[in-house]
């Protein structure tokens, strides 16, 4: 039995391709085959080629031409952010190729094309208020007719963000015709988000990323409609943040002058993250992970360089932040208050994770200190936490914190903190039982950095990977298992991470993508879909084989999801249940 | 105990530095802080910064200030490879950074700045010949005096390559005084390598890469002092060879008119790697791994897209060649007669791994032509092979073929066969014990395409990854391991592999690189030193993380080892024994 014959119906051939040298491919090379069919390609996807799937979608069966100049109008299309975004898109919807691995008809019925060609869209948008947070509408709706305009509607500007990339999504290329279509008009999507917080966590203290990395980074958030990028910016290998008050601190902690993040930096990040609907909240990663704090201020660290590291710190170099130390408490103030006015979002993450007790109990100021003021150990730590944790709150700004300020320490926490969870998906339902707002990285399903070694310790063993989180691990896990409705409902969202032991700007990308698009998905879309039914990775994979292509397209290093052939052909290669798998 | 202070004798400050724009940095970023000294960095390396391990050194402890403008001289700089290398390594010898991760002065003593500059290298080959092949002698002696010329001598223009890398090896940079430097001289360096066949193979049919990756490959090769391109060119999902004979095959199983490689493509290949003394030997995957010839010439291919294809092949789509029709003996012939002149390689490797009876036992032309020719399946299969076999020997070419061909089918193989050993390290003990040469690929170390998913099967199911095979483990596999000498001494060298299924342009390098570089140093400079010393990778770690940062700024996205700050401190991190991790 033959695949081949029996799908030829819905078999795209690219016939009519006339020899020339691909674009893709600098050294020239003459193609002496006038007429390269390629193998057969099939995807029969039900669902329309938009990742992530939007909540509602109406589409029709004609196909409508696009105008390479088309129009942007409205009030809506004249707000700075979005005419910004307008500008990106005009380059992004067109950016297709001429001999593509998955032809770009697929999702199309393709009978009758319209005569009409789509140049201009409508962009309404009825807040002009700009403010991104945690509760700012992302909603949006795009209609593309049969003829006429096209309307995007939004509440705010950062549903019309969203409205644009899916827009963009919807133009095709037809090569054979050299000209751009969309297909399977009259559309109608109305969309909003699932979960409010879509977040991935990016360590630029173990490597350093230059500005315009991030910036690409951010882009790529967009693309995948995820708006948080948590700034996980120092930690105990490098302090690259320069401090208006206390400039030793990079003076001593940052890696090199390369190696830096000034203000002005930081005030760019944050405009052109919002520019792209994303909200930038800094992590000061405190008392823990400190070491680098202690080569500016060396009073400020206890157990600084204690050798050999083992026993004071889960990972090299040993330090961390001594908090009997008045001027800790001074730093640590005055490093909230510069964040807090350079990074606007009203989330503040307090950190508060891998403390280790040995590194304090082998301090003497610490010790002495403890029998001075006749307390515990346990007891200076949560008044260290609960005061960092108080200077935020001053600053009108919600506390995020590890789970371990909660779990571990059981530290007294208002009910107002939003926890963390990392060590394993269990944690999720031990944070919600207690009735704690949660965002979910539940490191067995949602940590792309591991697989790649000893994760968490010394790379140096002879040790082979574990830990890889795999696409579809990615994409199947349910944060809401063993959860009641009311636990499940204080769920605000989830983050994957990138921890920088063994990711830099050579390799991230890869690491990232197309994994955490997976993981986009479910906190965009969900898990059902506004009737009911059920977002499985059967129907995903179809979808997000084309999508990573997508991103390749733009300029993302994302590594395949299989061998080429099961780009093509994805029910030959991803179907469940596979007994040789 | 704080190493800094213990470490401070040997730390090198980057002291003196003024605030300008980082060059790897085009945002516009002012820095203002004057002087950032950034966290104290140490690396006690004893041995040369040179990767891989030159076979002798002596080094004294002068310093040496090299030209920008130095020049090539002697008969030697005249032959055409060697000219055409020079400059591209005028060049590479002054890629430097500002602001390194590592102080390019670690290995220096720095005492004696002499007062000479060095401005000439002489080269002298002793032979004109500049035919590549596994016996090319690759040695070279290398002296840099402490004034006057250096002198690069070889017996070959590809020893004379392998001099010119470590050359550049040599000059280092001096950020502050912005001039570049020899230190330690005077040096002189005698080194050959201890394995003959140093390679690595790439997979261009499960996914494409375009030429300039290709080229870069080869580049990144060469100066890791490999010197064989495995092109796993062809297999199942696509056949991107466009055959004069045979243009149906590509036209049919290419993947698109971009995804193929013309004969005027691979000539460019051969020469360009034989540039850089890079042998390009091709791999004819046939009987098994073959679908795609069916979609040409669908009568020489079996059970062609049988679905579901469990049980047919290892991996979709189902089809290998129809082994007992005169058609697929002849195509076999012709496309080898093709390839045997555009590879001028005196090896040729000939496949024959992974072949699924049920393929053919469900095939009614096989079973047919079996019972009217009174044979059997295996008969019909090792005739087949072995006349494949003697085709490429009556091109004058030394057949290599897959370990199952001697290990599993038992087939009569001439000993002149080279048998690569793929499915674990224990084959090594069981080809070389029947007397045949071998070259070693164990998946068990030496694939660096694993750890991604299930590997050699349907990525889909919620696998979590097994079998990546981190640097150090790379590093530490001893191919000799219960050999016999006379059994070691049929070792003619390794491949590392990097299988397509999840590997393309996207992510091959940094899924190479570095664990292909710690492979590399096993294979030139072996396991001891010449006076018996074991090379061990508590040193390796020392020069392979500057190593990795050099092949960073020559444009290879390698993934980092370790943490920055394991980066600029070593010991800190990769100290065995570590109980933690």
């Amino acid at each position: 039995m033959l695949s081949l014959s029996l799908c030829l119906a819905t078999v795209v051939a690219l016939t009519t391709v006339t020899a020339q040298a691909p674009s893709a491919q600098a050294y020239s090379s003459s193609l002496p085959i006038q007429e390269i069919q390629g193998i057969p390609a099939v995807n029969p996807v039900k669902q329309p080629w938009i990742w992530p799937l939007p909540q509602n979608w109406e589409r029709g069966s004609n196909t409508v031409k696009v105008s390479k100049s088309i129009r942007f109008e409205g009030k809506g299309a004249r707000q700075p952010i979005v005419s910004k975004a307008i500008k990106r898109y005009q380059d992004i919807m067109f950016k297709k190729e001429d001999y593509p691995m998955i032809p770009y008809n697929w999702s199309t019925t393709d009978n009758k094309p319209s005569r009409s060609t789509l140049s201009t869209v409508v962009i309404d948008i009825k807040s002009n208020d700009d403010h991104l947070d945690l509760d700012t509408d992302e909603s949006y709706t795009l209609t593309v007719p049969v003829s006429g305009k096209a309307v995007l509607q939004a509440e705010t500007v950062y549903g019309a963000l969203h409205g644009l990339e899916t827009l963009s999504q919807l133009v095709q290329y037809y090569p054979e015709r050299k000209s751009y279509y969309v297909p399977n008009a009259p559309w109608k999507i109305t969309d909003f988000p699932k979960y409010k917080h879509r977040g991935i966590l990016l360590d630029t203290a173990r490597h350093y990323y230059p500005i315009e990395v991030i910036e690409k980074f951010i882009d790529t958030l967009s693309w995948n409609k995820l708006n948080v990028f948590h700034w996980h910016m120092i930690d105990s290998t490098s302090f690259p943040y320069v401090s208006k008050k206390y400039p030793e601190l990079a003076a001593h902690g940052a890696y090199t002058p390369r190696h830096v993040y000034t203000a002005k930096d930081i005030k760019h990040i944050v405009q052109f993250a919002k520019e792209r609907g994303v909200r930038v909240i800094p992590e000061m990663e405190a008392p823990g992970h400190s070491t680098s704090w202690g080569y500016g201020i060396p009073e400020i660290a206890s157990c600084l360089n204690a050798q050999p590291y083992f026993g004071y710190t889960v990972q090299p170099p040993a330090g961390q932040l001594n908090i009997a130390h008045p001027k800790t408490k001074e730093v640590v103030h005055g490093l909230i208050d510069e964040w807090a006015e350079l990074f606007p979002d009203s989330f503040f993450h307090a950190a508060g994770d891998e403390v280790v007790m040995k590194c304090w109990e082998n301090d003497t100021y610490i010790t002495n200190h403890l029998q001075n003021t006749n307390q515990t150990l346990m007891q200076l730590f949560e008044n260290f936490v609960l005061d960092m944790e108080d200077h935020v709150r001053q600053k009108k700004k919600t506390v995020m914190v590890w789970q371990e300020m909660l779990l571990e320490y059981h530290f007294n926490l208002p009910k107002d903190t939003v926890i963390q969870v990392w060590v394993g998906s269990e944690g999720v339902k031990e944070v919600t039982s207690k009735g704690y707002k949660t965002i979910v990285s539940a490191q067995d399903y949602w940590y792309l950095d591991l697989g790649f070694g000893r994760p968490r310790s010394n790379p140096y063993p002879e040790v082979q990977g574990a830990g890889f989180n795999h696409w579809n691990r990615v994409y199947s896990y349910d944060m809401r298992a063993n959860l009641t409705k009311t636990e499940a409902d204080l769920i605000l969202g989830a983050e994957a991470t990138m921890w920088g032991e063994l990711a830099d700007p050579n390799n991230v990308e890869d690491r990232l993508w197309p994994r955490a698009a997976a993981f986009s998905e479910r906190l965009w879309s969900g898990y059902e879909n506004p009737k009911g039914e059920e977002l499985v990775s059967a129907d995903a994979i179809l979808r997000l084989l084309p999508w990573r292509e997508q991103l390749v397209l733009r300029g993302v290093r994302a590594g395949p999801l299989g061998q080429g052939f099961c780009t093509r052909n994805p029910l030959d290669c991803f179907q469940p249940p596979n007994p040789a798998a």
